[in-house]
């Protein structure tokens, strides 16, 4: 892939360059940071013109930036955000859609749509993204280059935007699962991952396949036989229903409805007064999903932050540590710019968010592969790891790699 | 205990009555909210005057908030906390010190002083609190009322205001065991709790024990010995080297450096743009820990960071489902008003920190019991569980205050 200049990307909304601070895994590797994120004595924009000019500029750079900066990798600026990340699209009203480079007649996906294009273009050779309900994964599918969302909790957001902190989460985005391991290991700060642990069991979540396009279903076959060949296990089928122990799990309205009512009731937390306050002009997508956050009854969540932890806990007792599950990043590739709906009713739009609703429901890592293509368009075969177990997951899919440049 | 006044207790910032919102668990119950949480159409002034003044009105109530009056408990006020949280002594500069009834010469502790107080007064029934590194626990052992920190990242703490997003939870303080655990049991909207689980061992931690002050191990032994006999185990003696498989955890300074390096980073991260673009009047102990942030080499926060996940890694394996660890919720009883010290690095607040840094580093939840009393003062006892057995805990909790009453 040749490189793509900066200006036709599309993918930064800063330029500056930071030096390390420190020797590591991570020397002479270049990163770029998703505007949702503070860098020392800039202004955090999160993809809002009002929130850019109110928001004091940075003291200090966000705990994560800072962690990248230690090992040895140097900050090639601060790259567009869907508006205060509540977006899966990549299309941000004020400042632009970023580059797809992989498919330039469609939208990267969002919300770390620069981030996820400053890598596919080659401009930088990983960024930070955060992913709140896909949106480091879904990009990275789109895009065709590796994304990661963490486990919940493991690493800081202290200088992050929050959009919903149930779910809010930093990872990155590379063009390699080499480097894509090796970032993630500095974030993790875990001295010894176990590396020479290899997968026990691979839940292929049925209900994905069976709800994917069909050339989605068609494109990712090859791949997971791949992934069985290189770890040499058959992987299962598996339901949602058996791995939640509900009934409900079967069914992608309940995990749409679920992430939906608890992100619009955290989003509203932390960003009502604001809005009220300020009343800063809004793109159309942002608007119709703080509409709906203001619809919510508050007095009826019970419910679903309920079956959210029935569904988590029985999410935990079904992965052993070394399992792990297997389905399309997103239910189809990445949509046409000329045709995209910005509705969040929209077929694309609900299962694109219940598929990557599991991991956040369930707390769980999850990585996204750029193996596979349709209709000339990058498609993400996705692996979930178990609470905790990132270490596994990114060896896993590092192997993966290892097996397809050499096989 | 007799009802004291409102006027006298100091505990409150605000006094209104919004009535509950649904019907359920928490019927007829009143509650109090610490100033560090949104109440819908107020402002938060998290203990510091401009922040009230600059914070525009919440325009929805924090989900925690709205839980507790969907499952029909009543909101009485909002209660003082120490400056932006960032103390464990219960002394505002600006707001004052709430009054401790249990020992009214010393200090209620912190942060959430002002809603231990209030529930140790008799004012209401249960209060909201938040705990990143003891600010539910400490109170509640100084004030002899029950106090939960929950597992990290359980409770929504959207619409709250983050001092450091690793370790930051939303708790409850509670006259009595039943209370507490019914007030947990709607944050964590946990349908089915595990109520007939006991725990299988009890980890008495030696250190916590063996640098406690004498007279407050004389009068938490009977308490341990009270515990044995409800669930007719034995308590075993457990080093925190064995339980985080590594002797630097054997050292107090080990806990609190770590705690300290990772609070003041994040804390920076979250709150330096606003200090040095408003530059607020800081009370004295505030000032003191940002400037301790401030003189952090943040490029060398791997370490600590790499040390944390590994006791936390450990601690986990070490824990199995239903095993408790058990420890004195602090070193010594509540220092005295006109003798305690400001300085973050006297004896009782460096041992402070430290032994409440055991659940925040290893993300597991904690309940403070009010068994002893030293020098006439209580002194809590605290049950440590596993990650995520909250509900075990919580009911482990209950069945002692149960036996105690009955006994």
């Amino acid at each position: 892939m040749n490189t793509i200049r900066v200006e036709q990307s599309g993918a930064f909304v800063e330029r500056f360059s930071i030096p390390p601070t420190g020797d590591g895994v991570l020397n002479g590797l270049r990163f770029a940071v998703k505007d949702l994120v503070d860098v020392a004595g800039r202004r955090t924009g999160c993809g809002n013109p009002t929130r850019l000019e109110t928001n004091p500029p940075a003291v200090v750079s966000a705990v994560c930036v800072d962690q990248l900066l230690a090992a040895g990798a140097q900050c090639e600026g601060k790259t567009v955000t869907d508006e205060l990340a509540f977006s899966l699209l990549g299309i941000n009203h004020f400042y632009g859609t970023p580059l797809n480079p992989a498919a330039p007649e469609r939208v990267p996906g969002g919300s770390s749509s620069g981030s996820a294009s400053a890598v596919a273009c080659g401009l930088v050779d990983f960024a930070i993204g955060t992913d709140t309900g896909g949106s480091v994964r879904v990009p990275a599918s789109n895009c065709g280059i590796w994304g990661w969302r963490p486990t919940y909790g493991v690493v800081s957001v202290a200088g992050v935007m929050p959009l919903a902190p149930m779910f809010d989460t930093v990872g990155i985005l590379a063009r390699s699962a080499d480097v894509l391991r090796r970032a993630a290991a500095v974030l993790l700060a875990d001295a010894k991952p176990q590396a020479a642990a290899t997968p026990a069991t691979i839940h292929v979540v049925s209900e994905a396949f069976d709800t994917a396009d069909a050339e989605v279903r068609d494109a990712l076959r090859p791949a997971v036989e791949f992934v069985e060949r290189v770890f040499d296990i058959r992987v299962q089928r598996t339901s949602l229903d058996e791995l939640c122990g509900d009934v409900s799990a079967a069914d992608w309205n309940s995990w749409r409805d679920m992430y939906r009512r608890l992100v619009g009731a955290e989003a509203l937390s932390c960003h009502g007064a604001w809005l009220a306050s300020e009343r800063p002009p809004l793109g159309p997508i942002t608007e119709s999903g703080f509409k709906h956050a203001e619809s919510l009854d508050r007095s009826r969540l019970a419910e679903v932050i309920g079956r959210r932890e029935r569904y988590c806990r029985h999410l935990r007792r079904a992965l052993g540590p070394r399992d792990l599950l297997c389905l399309p990043t997103a239910p189809s590739v990445a949509p046409l710019k000329d045709m995209v709906s910005l509705d969040r009713n929209s077929d694309y739009y609900r299962l694109t968010v219940a598929f990557n609703a599991i991991a956040g429901v369930g707390r769980l890592p999850q990585v996204s592969m750029p193996l596979a293509t349709a209709s000339s368009a990058p498609i993400g075969l996705s692996l979930i790891g178990a609470y905790g177990e990132d270490a596994l997951l990114l060896y896993a899919v590092d192997r993966i790699e290892n097996s397809r440049s050499s096989g």
